[in-house]
């Protein structure tokens, strides 16, 4: 994944505009989770440098960003977000090598799976009620 | 989807041995969803012919089984459960062609991206530490 692939601050999936909005997740271990939501945060500090200006770019507070970083973090024998010296709070926030590809890897398998959507659901779509009566 | 595809009473997907555990989500507008946990208790209706039993099966209560079905039913122009005359309750009640071909359509989407999970995610398999430290 590269900054040029996503529209800065603004990491919405491109299925949002359809009436059928497609999650991924995966469970790991104890309670672990890596989802849209930790995904969309990788690619708002690649996209702003920054774990604050990330968690404000997505509508949350500087301690929620820093703690899904955190559990990221923490799954894996690498780190996915690097702090520069000085501490996470003001020094900026990179991702590393290892980040950028987890990142990447999820968002291709999600295109694989709204790809594989479309053929398995497509037919369903029509028979969708517009809203719960 | 037949029933000889699962082993009765035991929804248990073929990906609960992994460490890594996928979960798919569809969004649908106003609050409604379909996931692993209401495509399940489908097929356990299939298995059962009933929504208490299947829900039994489930560990969830009557209740709760046939508000997930009622939900379900009121998503789509056509209804994924029948049930017998005589009311909701002691009736019996099974899927509608309509609620297999759901089933199986979502079944085959999760076997699709089980296996594109595994190619581009598979690398970081090994990089995963045992439990969160």
């Amino acid at each position: 994944m590269t900054r040029a692939d996503r529209s800065a601050g603004q990491p919405e999936p491109p299925e949002a505009r359809s009436p059928v909005r497609l999650r991924l997740r995966l469970d790991l271990s104890g309670q672990r989770r890596i989802g849209p939501g930790k995904i969309d945060l990788l690619e708002a500090i690649a996209d702003t440098g920054s774990i604050s200006a990330a968690g404000r770019a997505m509508g949350m507070s500087y301690r929620r960003a820093w703690l899904l970083v955190s559990a990221m973090n923490a799954m894996f024998a690498e780190p996915v977000v690097m702090t520069a010296a000085g501490g996470t709070a003001g020094g900026g926030a990179t991702l590393t090598p290892f980040g950028a590809r987890l990142a990447a890897a999820f968002r291709r398998l999600e295109a694989r799976t709204m790809a594989a959507a479309g053929e398995e659901l497509g037919a369903f779509v029509p028979e969708l009620l517009a809203e719960a009566e």
